[in-house]
């Protein structure tokens, strides 16, 4: 059970996200250059892990396509700031209703759910060190849809990250998505020690108070590695949170949009804050070489096409 | 905050529930007339609310057939026995998807999802002074199945039990759960203070360690009155820990079918031996006018045809 | 970190304790005999543990008289009831100061501080399977008396106990005497795994809060045996608390009392009581050979004159 | 229940203590001249109070001549720099025994037990808006040594400071601590809405996991005043885990001595990244006209000789 402060943090920075936040705030990248061009900028200030999605590069809306998740792969690889690449797999479980009355037919328009091999088609592709595994099922903040993720599908994307070789960073929402992730990694799903997320105060989720983060926190089995952050206004607060509770830290643009009070923050700008934070609490900020290294990762190449 | 032992603490028992365990034990109360007699039974040992759901009389398959609950009501209100009648409004909305490799479209003969209206429509017409509210979307074992509720789904619902003047028990199965519950009352939707039963350890929503369970009774706004359990073979243990965190209990084969190992239980026996528990520990078992006063319930008769 | 329901419990019976109790309830024992035999009693009640203070056979006053131990300890070996031996050692640990305005020099007619090889004395002498050790110093409801055990004396005295082959439960009144008690293992005083009694409730130490008791449970190093008790009226509450939370039980006169409001207890009623509530959970008490055999206890005879 | 992150934090610097640590750091200031300067220093550098010991100049030696702290006040109040004084009370309440084996009589030279009156007598003199009240009786890191405050001396010591009109910020070490705080307000002894200073991690007091502090956190009645701090090289983490947890901060030299590993801090260095950590963090720091305003607090200059 971590209790005691993590000295040695590591950040990841969320440069982009899936939200509908494009349109609110200019610095949020959309195509793949700009979003490589941020997350190496978080690199540079500080971020061991770049946790990228991608965008329509002219609308600025979440995207899927595999071949915008390669572009941001390879102009981060090929950079000169090392960093760990993480890729979502989030995309792609989308349920979104019909009318309270009348739920089905689904609203065909806006759902998006897609078989498991397709979800992390561009994680094969691109053989980034970490991808992401949102580990159960919620509402969100808008009334009619659901993030969609059964256990029957996690199962399946969890058993095809492991033969991959890619890292699954769990995403748990809640108590039971980190109660869930056990269990695959007792069925054998999932590689031992893991890595977790703890997603803190993302409507309708845990919310972010201490009681219910220590509550996940004295859950984390002994030996996993976690991160943990909150969405919003407690961005910057999660980050003293997390290392407090022996945790690692996640800043960026998908889960906030504010550097203070009216003033739209860059990715790289809420890394270098973080890391002042880590700082001054009188932890080191450690860097992508030794994330690789306590993490068992290899960077490796995107797959030849 | 309720963090002081409950020492006038009432006794919920959940007679059968929508679960596939008709098969699995033969006290599992199938038609309106075994679920009307369980129910008595329970609240003569000791039960002061009753929380029934209703089943096909023939197979004991799960059913929302409101002839059935009108049954059940009428049989239960017709009883020289006293009790509180929760209703379940947890029926239609079960998603149940196709194969991880192609989850749409929906296995139709498994999923139903219907409309606000069709969901409380047995409550409109039996009015019982209780119906749950199942306050969110998640996963539960089964690999393809979703348990969904969308916030414009439980806004709708609310409102119609509000305006019944019927009283929602907020079923809470995890953080987020109860943390949407809130923003409900917030609302205006549910009236405050509000009724909440947590629901601990249902895979996979929030587990039934007392760490999570504490962060979920820290997070319940002081007025309201709570209710908690574990399902399994922690549906005693948890008897203790509700009333140790200022809630009252709920027992029955919706959630626990054994008495000890190797013997099956009847529901009233579930509801003695917790009421064993809490006189033991020095706290009193009131009844269903104790309750009516404390959550200002009106009993009525069902509607007229 | 013990989170897990116990579901094999041993019962600790606290007999007499050395509170102002004996003229507020004739079922306080007083006599070696009477102790003996209120201690076997609660052996047959389902103890396997009995915790045993010596009082004047006459006035009842807790006294540290090492023949009264001594009588106390061969009654109970020479009884037919097996049971394990817990004797106190935490008489002569008492500061009584003067008035406010002058609290030096102490009441001498009060204080009682005596030298470690004193306090045990009687431990060498009746070898006992397990005896205490306050594990530190704190205020308690009087106005002018101090628990006083100063980390000096506790190291000695607890390597006195080590040396004798006697295990120390370790009293641990505040969430600091746990600490303290982990360094005693630190610094090899004691020996690993300890077996530690979390005492909640007494004023002025821990209150008996949930929060508080999941706090020092989750500070219990896992491999170590841990019992727990609150006094007063939430005796048999925390009966419940303690098994939840994966540890053992204590109950007695020591501690509570009163069987219900008006009826004063018998040892062995709490502690049929107290098996009631964890048999009613699902659990199992063990008994003396079990306990033993855990905790790597050896039963002696008392030291040969 | 104060859960929520405060965004209007005030910062105490705790300028000297009371610990042997003069000769571990050039920087621990003795003479009355060097803590004012200090306090001041640290108040220009965003600490809205300061909470002063005296020391004697020459040998450094922690001292409770009301004459230096009479110095020291009038330093800090003829200084140009605003801040709310806060001197300790806690001086004279030391008891140090004598060899384990004979613990009694007490070491004279070292034993420092005063009565109520003398404790808080240079409190009266100096007139400061704050004073501390060490809320109970514990052992520290040393062998044969006793912080002692019995609960008649301190209903005697919150009694007269209640009456001077000084606010009592007590000072809980412990969880028993704050429950006994909560009992002298109950008594009427310290005025409602308290303040109290939640010290964490002194051995052999509350250890500064977050599970410990939460649970103290949980027990703070809402409408009180906290603030928080952890000695040694938690010092900065605490900083965040109180902010938080909805409280103040607390850093200065009587806690910790070091700015980072091998550099030893001043004050106004401590303070400074304190108010690095609050406002990267999100939240606004206060000065001392909004503190006095909040805990409603009155400035006053020292009595007239
Ligand atoms: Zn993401
Ligand atoms: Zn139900
Ligand atoms: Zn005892
Ligand atoms: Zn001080």
């Amino acid at each position: 059970m971590p209790l005691n402060m993590n000295k040695e943090v590591f950040i990841t920075c969320a440069v982009t996200g899936s939200g509908a936040t494009q349109d609110r705030s200019p610095n949020v990248p959309r195509s793949p250059e700009q979003i490589a061009e941020s997350a190496i900028a978080a690199a540079k200030a500080g971020a061991a892990v770049v946790h990228c999605h991608v965008r329509d590069p002219d609308t600025g809306a979440p995207s899927r396509d595999p071949d915008l998740y390669r572009e941001v792969t390879e102009r981060i690889r090929e950079s000169d700031t090392d960093v760990v690449l993480n890729l979502t797999a989030g995309m792609g479980g989308d349920m979104v209703f019909g009318p309270t009355e009348q739920p089905l037919p689904l609203n065909d328009g806006d759902t998006d759910m897609i078989g498991a091999s397709e979800r992390v088609a561009h994680v094969a592709d691109c053989r980034p060190e970490i991808c992401t595994l949102d580990c159960g099922t919620m509402n969100f903040a808008e009334a009619d849809y659901v993030m969609t993720n059964t256990p029957g599908m996690l199962q399946a994307m969890g058993q095809m990250m492991t033969e991959m070789g890619v890292k699954p960073e769990i995403e748990a929402f809640d108590t039971g998505h980190l109660w869930y992730a056990k269990q695959l990694v007792a069925d054998g799903v999932l590689e031992e020690p893991a890595l977790v997320q703890l997603c803190m105060g993302v409507p309708w989720g845990a919310p972010d108070d201490l009681n219910t983060f220590m509550a996940m926190v004295n859950n984390v089995p002994s030996g996993w590695t976690f991160s943990a952050f909150a969405i919003g206004r407690n961005q910057m607060a999660y980050v003293a949170a997390a290392v407090l509770a022996g945790g690692n830290v996640r800043v960026g643009l998908e889960d906030n949009l504010w550097l203070e009070k009216g003033v739209l923050a860059e990715n790289w700008q809420l890394v270098e804050r973080a890391g002042t934070i880590i700082e001054n609490m009188g932890a080191r900020v450690i860097g992508p070489d030794e994330v690789r290294s306590r993490l068992n990762l290899t960077k490796r190449a995107p797959a030849i096409q």
